[in-house]
């Protein structure tokens, strides 16, 4: 056949949705924020905005059911959509929660499985309302779609990050992405031996960023507390580099990273350096699934949170002239790059 | 190993959508409505309820690519969508579309996917606003969120038909059913001999039917110009039987349907007997995915509906106790069941 072929690992993810949205026009008057941010953004009454995000996860690709048991994943699939609501300075109400099962799923698997969805919608105060049940031929499917809301004045999106705005993360980085690592090794290990017991006690907190995430809705409680609105926000699901590249380009203007503000904690850097002889400031720039948020506020703004036990300023916004940078800890400035995660791996 | 395992081919989609159900409670006072209609219902402000609902199609299960062309299955993706916010007598604004794509699949192919996504968007007048897209290991995955607003006075639930009321139905049923057992045989043809070319033309209508529904969103308008509210409504996703069934159950009354009155397309009725040698009745109760829709209306709402071109009033609610019935051709009184579709064959 003589016809075009593009292979979808030469475009890659963010050039496959640039490609989407650059065809997609608004009509409705109710449209405030189609495709790219963290969640469209829906006009509802002058009180109120309505927040919609929506993730697909698949099996082979988003999780590996060898590690991974069911309750978790039911956990962390609603987690890191409360969290895309999270990161529009949002507060999510309801979820949806479509399933692709095959015949090997048992009932009581299917019930481990909203055990954790439950679980989650409880700890965020989240309604389940409704979703879709069906077969799949092949591994399990779960797509999840969360509604949240927020007022007009506290919306946070991507794109309205100011020059010299400060840069601050919530909790620690990198240690989904260590955590993923250990999971991978005991993995081997046992495929090699299953007589061996995956040594993960040593390892749980890492274990538990991988495995049971959660989003930072307390953030978000807290920041509305200290009357804080973030000029812009967005959640760590492929990397801090990655996202703060996002928040710089989206908001026309450049970045400044210092590699010693970058938070870590302590196990997910002593596992680092001993088990995996790699760099943690690495992990923290582009392991993805911490799910934390990172968010700028004015300079005006940082006297309410320079003591918070867990936020962190990291860095802050330059002019896009200046670039996308990070100051290591030795005082060289380095070009920020983003190695994000990329499904489309050919 | 001794632990229990139900398998889920014993359960059935109703089953596990019900043992779903069950567990879950409502704790946001903006959730009106959550599992167990067509939409969930969510109040947003006092002129408008918003709705949701969300749909997730898997290769193998729903479709085969093998006859369906891409922009025809982007299109219905989107129309089987917005028949559920139809379902709920709401107008759709809004979808996000997630896709889980293998390698196989070119840019080439998504485009001509979100070709039919796009004309389906202009088509019913929606905003895509969101989504997900990530590389799957198996089949093509679609899963697609629908948002429609309504005025809370013209909601229509499932549960709210009451003794009396006239049963009405658009369009005609049974042709999806049809069309698809003509591509089913036109594949097993090819796969036979693949210089043969399929004979579609001549059941073009039937053909249609099947690979590109259209959602009754021009119903919605025209029940609103003529002053009625449907007192419940479901669309026809599963057969005419199967959704009579849920109109009555879940209002708490009784169904009688009469077989001369269920409107059958000519070409539908003739391929059916000729081809297939099957009852047309049967294709109309049982086939599914005609996506017309199915509701009641008050009996003082007759004259305004009695001359539309297309709809069809074929029956009335009965009391509980007079049970769920149909009455035939020729004059018998029989038992209305459903056969609806089961995805977790066994």
């Amino acid at each position: 056949m003589s016809e075009k072929r593009t292979e979808l690992s030469d475009l890659g993810e963010f050039g496959l949705i640039e490609q989407i949205s650059r065809n997609t026009k608004i009509s409705q008057a109710s449209t405030l924020k189609g495709i790219g941010d963290d969640a469209a953004v829906l006009k509802t009454n002058s009180d109120q905005h309505t927040v919609i995000s929506t993730d697909l996860l698949l099996e082979g690709t988003h999780f590996d059911l060898a590690y991974v048991p069911l309750q978790h994943l039911g956990y962390k699939a609603v987690a890191v959509n409360i969290s895309d609501i999270c990161a529009m300075n949002a507060i999510a109400e309801q979820i949806t929660v479509s399933l692709g099962l095959s015949n090997r799923f048992s009932l009581e698997a299917v019930d481990a499985l909203y055990e954790g969805i439950r679980l989650a919608c409880q700890s965020y105060n989240v309604d389940l309302v409704g979703g879709d049940t069906t077969s799949s031929r092949s591994g399990l499917v779960i797509s999840i779609t969360a509604i949240g809301r927020v007022s007009p004045e506290k919306m946070a999106y991507r794109n309205t990050a100011q020059n010299n705005d400060i840069l601050c993360v919530t909790g620690d980085l990198g240690g989904a992405y260590t955590g993923l690592q250990i999971l991978e090794r005991e993995k081997q290990v046992f495929l090699a031996n299953p007589e061996m017991q995956p040594q993960l006690e040593r390892n749980s907190y890492v274990v538990g960023r991988q495995l049971k995430p959660e989003a930072r809705a307390d953030i978000i409680h807290e920041l509305a507390d200290l009357e804080i609105v973030p000029t812009s926000m967005i959640d760590i699901s492929d990397g801090l580099a990655s996202e703060a590249l996002h928040l710089a380009r989206q908001s026309g203007l450049g970045v400044m990273l210092y590699e010693d503000k970058i938070p870590i904690d302590k196990e997910t850097y002593d596992i680092i350096i001993n088990d995996f002889k790699f760099s943690p400031t690495i992990a923290a720039l582009n392991g993805g699934e911490d799910y934390e948020l990172l968010f700028t506020i004015r300079q005006s703004d940082y006297e309410k949170i320079k003591n918070h036990r867990d936020i962190s300023t990291i860095g802050h916004m330059t002019t896009k002239k200046q670039g996308y940078k990070l100051t290591s800890r030795s005082g060289v400035i380095l070009d920020l790059k983003a190695q994000g995660w990329t499904h489309f791996a050919s």
